[in-house]
C-alpha cells in the first residue's frame, strides 16, 4: 500500500491553486497539506480564497491556515511534493530553491519551460522526457528536480496536433484561439477588454504558444518520418474573450499527402497515452473526446467533459477542407487539464516511475 | 442639381434599419422618407425603435409614423427607392413585388443573392455586375430591379481577400470568425449562448459564408490568371461571441508562389475601388485601413473607423507565416459596411450609372 | 422502507427541468422516471438537452428517450408524481388534467398560483397550507391535486421577509432586484438586452412579485400581531442583468418600532422550518445562511451555498439604516431553491404528511 | 468677444480624460491644449489612448504629444485652466501645487472634496458655493483655487434627490446602484468580478456615496423648512455590473407628509438650474429628462440622452409606493455628467461669474 504524499501548493488561493486543492481533496494518495499564499498568510483558506470553480471549498481544507512559502515550515510539516502555479518571474528562483532542497517540484510556470534538462511534460504526449530529470540532477547537483507543464493554450492545440503529427504527414497548422479570462489569474483581464470587445493578445503571446507546441512535438514518438519538424509550419493568432474558463481553438491542419478527415478523427478518438495504460488516478479514460455535433464543442457545455471532469480535451468540427487540409476545433479546460490537472497527472506518472518515492 | 430621392426602408425599426435611418438622415440626396415596420405601424418611429447605435434618433424622423409595407401608400408618398434589410424568407416575395412595380430595390437579404441575373454587389469589388440589371429586367419584364449585398461575414473576409485574389496567386484562405450578436437582429441571439460561452454557428452558416465569397471572387477583375477560382480552397469556421456590433475574422491565406506579407499589406493599403474614384458620398476614402498595432483591430475600438464611420474595414496582424502563407485579421462593422452602408453605397453607384434616376 | 416514487418531469429539457433531473438522480426515494419534452420526443435526453448547470447529465438518464406529455404513456410507466415547470399558459390545463386523473402535481408555473384552494407553498414558510388540498379535492372532485411554488424572485425576498414579518413589527420593504437570465428559460432573454445593458422588467413583473410575496406572508404564523398585513407596504423594482443563474435582491425593511439590525440578523440565522425539523432529504440544514463579509453575497460565489447546494438563501449586508430601518441583500438560486429544489422539497413534505403515498 | 482658454487635462488618456478631450474639442472657448499623461509622455495622443467613447479621437488632438504634469511646461504653453480627473491620493498634492501657482483647478478627484473651503460643485444644484473660493484664497494665500465635483454615483442620486429635497418634506432615500465598470478606470474592474457576477462595492463605497450626497443637500436652497437635513435618512447599497458606461440607481424616497408621485415627477421635469438660466454652452436644456416608459431608463439607450449628449440624467419608473413613498430610477453618464462634463460646466460657471478670466 502507498503512503500518502503531502503536497504543498504554492499560490494556493489563485485560480490554478484552487483546482489543485479541489482535485487533491479527493486524491487517493496525494493530500493538499500545505497551502501557501502571499497576501493571506495566517488566515483560514476559505476566508481568503475566491473559489472560482465548481462546488465549494472542501471541508478538510476550509479552515487550514494559509502559510508562507517557507522551506523550514514545509520541512516541519513533512511536505513531500510541491506544485507551483506561480506567475512568471516569481516562480523560477523559488522552484530552484526547492529542487535544490530535495523536493520534486511540478511547475505550471513558464520560467523553466525551456531549460534543456527540464521536462516540459504532457503525460500522454511525451512521458519519456521525464528521464531528463536524471541529467538535471547530475548537472545541477540537486536531490530534487523541476518538471514543467506547457502553457494551457499550447496544450489545447497539442492534444489534437500531437496524435496527428505522430501518425500523418502533417505539414502545418493554422490556429486561432478564443481564450477565457481565467488564463491571466485574478484580477487579470480588465473587464473593459472583454465587454463588447475582444482582447487581441499579440505577437509575443502568439510566439510563445508556437514555441511550446514545437518543443513538445519534437519529443513525441512518430509513426511517420516526414516531414521533419523543422519543415512544419505553425502559426497561432491568440485572443481572450469574456468567458470564465475554457480555451477554444480552431485549427486548420495541412498535410503533405491526401489525408482523409475521417482517418484523422479516428486517430484522435482512439488516442490513448501512458497515463491511460497505467490507469493513473487522474487520467481520463479518453484524453480526447470527439464530438460530431456541428454546434460543439462550446465553452460552457464541454469544459468539464470526461470521466475525470476537465481532464479530457473535446474536439469537434472535424471536416475535410480539401484533400490535404483538415479543420477541427478544440476545447481545453485551461486551469484543469491545462494546469493543475496536468500537474497532478505528471506527479502520478513520476510516482509510478519512481522519481517520487511513495 | 440633383433632386432628392425618397427612400422607403423596410424593417426600419430593426438593427440594420436604424443604420439606414441614421446614415440617410444626413445624406446629400437620399432621404429616409418612408419607414416601414411590422409590429409598430401607426406609432412614432422613436417610440417603437431600439436605437442600438451611436447618437440618437435623428429629429427629422423621430415623430414619423411607422407605416406598413404597402405599395399603394408608398406610391402616394412618392417613394423612389427601396432598401430591404428584411429577414430571409420574408424578403424574397416582397422585393419581387416592388421590383415588378418599377422600384429599384436594394436588398441585404439572402433570398435573391444567388439569382443569376441579380447582382450580389460590393461596390468596391464587383461594380460592373450592376449590368446584370439589364438582363434581369428583360428576362423578368420588370421596370424596377433587385440588387443584393452579401452576408456581412462574407464581406468581412472579402475586403481583404478580393484585392489579394486580384493581385496574387492566392491558393486558399482559412477563416475563423468571432461575430457579434447584432448579426441575428433583435431578439436574435439568446443571452445564454454568449454569456461565459461561444455560439458555434455550424456547418450551414460556414457553408453560406464560403458560397458568397466564391461568387464575389468570381466577379472581380484579376491581374493574375492563376490559379483558377475552382482550384482555390476556402473554408470558414463561424461563431458568435458576446459583442454587440462588429465582426472580427482571422484569415490564413495561402499562395501558389512565394508572397511577401509586406506586399500583401501594401496592396490592401492602396486598394481603392470605383466608389472612391467616383467620390460617392458614402464611400470612405480608404475602404481598407491597415493597422500595425499588434493588439488591433478590436471590436470596440475599430468598428467605427474611417472618414465615413463604419464604412472602412480595418485589417491588422498582417504577418508572414511561411513563404507562401500570410496571416491577417479583419474587422467589419456588420450592420453598416456589411449591410445598410453597403446598400446606400450601392444605391449611389446605381444613381451615378443611371440605373436610378435622379 | 419506502418504495421509490416514479416522477414525471414535464419540460424536462428546460432550465428548471434539468435541475429536477440533476437533483432527483440522487434522491433517496424519488426517481426521474419519465422525462417529457416537446420538440425532442423520441430522442435520447442527453442529446437534446442544454445541460446549463454543474456536472454532467447523470448516466442513468442520459440515454432515456424523451417522451410526450401523454397521460396514457405515463400510466403505463407507473408514474407516481408529476413535476411541472411548464411556462405560463401551457401549464394550467395540463396540470388540471393530471390532477383530475389522480396525480399529485407540483407546479412551478404561475397558472394556478392564485386559485384559492391551491397551496402556494414554500415548505419552510407556510407548510400548513397543504391542507388546502383537502378542500381542493372536495371542491373539484379530484383524486389528485395541484400544489404550486412561488416565483423565484418572490422567494428571494420571502426568505428574509417571512421570518422578519413573523417576529418583528415590519412596516414595509423596498426591494430592488438584479435577476439572472435563466429566469426566462432558453432562448429567453435576448443578448442585446444584457450586454452593456440592464433589462428593466417593468410594472407587470414588479406587481406579480409583490402579489406573491403578499400571499405567502398572509399565510405565515406570526409571533407579533401588528401591523396588519394590509397596512404593510411592499414594493419591488425588478431587472435582469447578464448573469446566468442566481437572483440578487437588495431589501430596505422598515419597522413600526425601533428594531436592531443585530436582532434581525439573529432571527434570520436561527430560522428553521418544518422541513428542517422533519429532516426532509432536500432540506438544507440552514435555509438561510447569513454572511458578514461586506462584499457578499455575490452571484458567482454564493448561489450554490449550503449543504444541499443551491437550497440555502444567502443573506448579507445586514445593516442598521436608522432605528426603524434595516438593509440587507439576498441571493437565491432561482432554478434550484426558486423552482426545482423547492418543488422536490414540497413533494417530500407531501409524502411525509401523507398526501403522496409512499 | 471671449478669448480662448487653454485647458490642461491631467490624466488625459484615462476614461474621464478622453471625455474632457472629446467635449472640449468642440467647445466655443475652452480648448484642450495640454494633454498630460503618465506612462505615455512624448507619444502622440491618439497612439497611446484607449478611446473608450463614441466617435474617434478629434483630429486636432490626435497628433498632439502627451506631456508630463509639469508646471513649467504648462506655463510655457500658456495654460489657463486645469482639469484634474486624477485618481485619489495622486490628485491632492498636484492640485494644491497648481492652485498655489495661480491656476483654477477643476477636480473630479476625492482628495479635496471635504475641505470646508473647497466647493463640491454641481452647477445646477449648489452654484452659490463657488463663493467659497474667496475664503479658500484668503485662507491659503493662493491666487488660483480648487473646485471639486462629487462622485458620479452621488450625482446619479443627487439629480433627483436635490429637487425633491428642495421642494418636498423628504424624510429619507434608500438607494440601490448598478454601476458600470468605467467608474474604476482602466484596467479597473477585473473581468472575473462582472462576468456572470455582480461586484458588491461594500461599506466604504456605500458610506462615501452618502457622505457626498449629504454635503450637497446641505448646500441647496430649500423651499420647505423641514425636516432638518440631520433628520433625513440616506442609505446606499452599491454594486458594479458588466456595463461599460452609465450608472443606474433605484431610489425609494420617503416623505414626512403625503406626497403625490405625480407632483414629484413634475418637479423633476421642470427642474432647471443656473446653468440653464445662463445658457452655459455645456448646459443641457433639461438637466433631468423624465421618461414614462416602464422599461426605461436603461444603460444602453439612455446614457447619451439630451441635447448635450450625456449631460442629462434620465429618470423613470416614478411610482407611488404608498402615500408617503415614491419610487424612481435614475441613469447618469458617469464619465460625462458625473465627471468631465460636470467639470466643464463648472468651468463655464466660473468664467461667467468672473472666477476665471476670459
Amino acid at each position: 500500500m502507498r503512503r500518502t504524499l503531502k503536497a504543498a501548493i504554492l499560490g494556493a488561493t489563485g485560480l490554478v491553486g484552487i483546482e489543485y486543492v479541489r482535485m487533491l481533496a479527493n486524491h487517493p494518495y496525494i493530500k493538499p497539506a500545505y497551502l501557501a499564499g502571499k497576501g493571506s498568510v495566517g488566515k483560514p483558506y476559505e476566508e481568503v480564497t475566491r473559489w472560482q470553480t465548481v462546488g465549494q471549498v472542501p471541508k478538510e481544507v476550509a479552515d487550514i491556515e494559509v502559510k508562507p512559502t517557507d522551506p523550514k515550515l514545509m520541512e516541519q510539516e513533512g511536505v513531500d511534493i510541491i506544485f507551483s502555479p506561480l506567475p512568471a518571474g516569481a516562480a523560477g528562483p523559488v522552484e530552484e530553491q526547492f529542487a535544490k532542497l530535495g523536493y520534486p517540484v511540478i511547475s505550471n510556470s513558464p520560467d523553466h519551460r525551456f531549460d534543456p534538462d527540464v521536462p516540459l511534460l504532457v503525460p500522454e504526449l511525451n512521458p519519456h522526457t521525464i528521464s531528463l530529470i536524471d541529467e538535471q540532477r547530475k548537472r545541477r547537483d540537486w536531490k530534487g528536480f523541476i518538471v514543467t507543464t506547457p502553457l494551457c493554450t499550447a496544450q489545447g492545440a497539442l492534444f489534437p496536433l500531437a496524435p496527428i503529427f505522430m501518425n500523418f504527414k502533417m505539414d502545418g497548422a493554422f490556429i486561432t484561439t478564443m481564450q477565457s479570462v481565467s488564463g491571466e489569474g485574478y484580477p487579470g483581464v480588465a473587464s473593459l477588454d472583454v465587454i463588447d470587445n475582444i482582447k487581441v493578445l499579440g505577437d509575443a503571446y502568439d510566439a510563445k504558444t508556437i514555441k511550446e507546441i514545437f518543443r513538445v512535438l519534437s519529443e513525441v514518438k512518430r509513426n511517420v518520418n516526414e516531414p521533419k519538424l523543422e519543415e512544419v509550419t505553425l502559426s497561432a493568432t491568440t485572443h481572450r474573450i469574456g468567458t470564465i474558463v475554457g480555451h477554444y481553438e480552431v485549427l486548420y491542419v495541412t498535410f503533405k499527402e491526401d489525408t482523409p478527415a475521417e482517418k484523422v478523427k479516428e486517430t484522435l478518438e482512439n488516442f490513448r497515452g501512458l497515463p491511460q495504460e497505467l490507469k493513473l488516478p487522474t487520467a481520463p479514460s479518453k484524453p480526447i473526446i470527439v464530438t460530431d455535433r456541428d454546434n460543439r464543442p462550446t465553452v460552457y457545455f464541454d469544459r468539464w467533459a470526461g470521466d475525470v471532469p476537465g481532464m479530457s480535451v473535446v474536439i469537434g468540427r472535424v471536416a475535410q477542407v480539401n484533400k490535404r487540409t483538415v479543420r477541427l476545433a478544440s476545447l481545453i479546460h485551461n486551469t484543469v487539464r491545462g494546469a493543475a490537472g496536468g500537474g497532478i497527472l505528471a506527479a502520478e506518472l513520476l510516482v509510478e516511475k519512481g522519481y517520487i518515492e511513495k
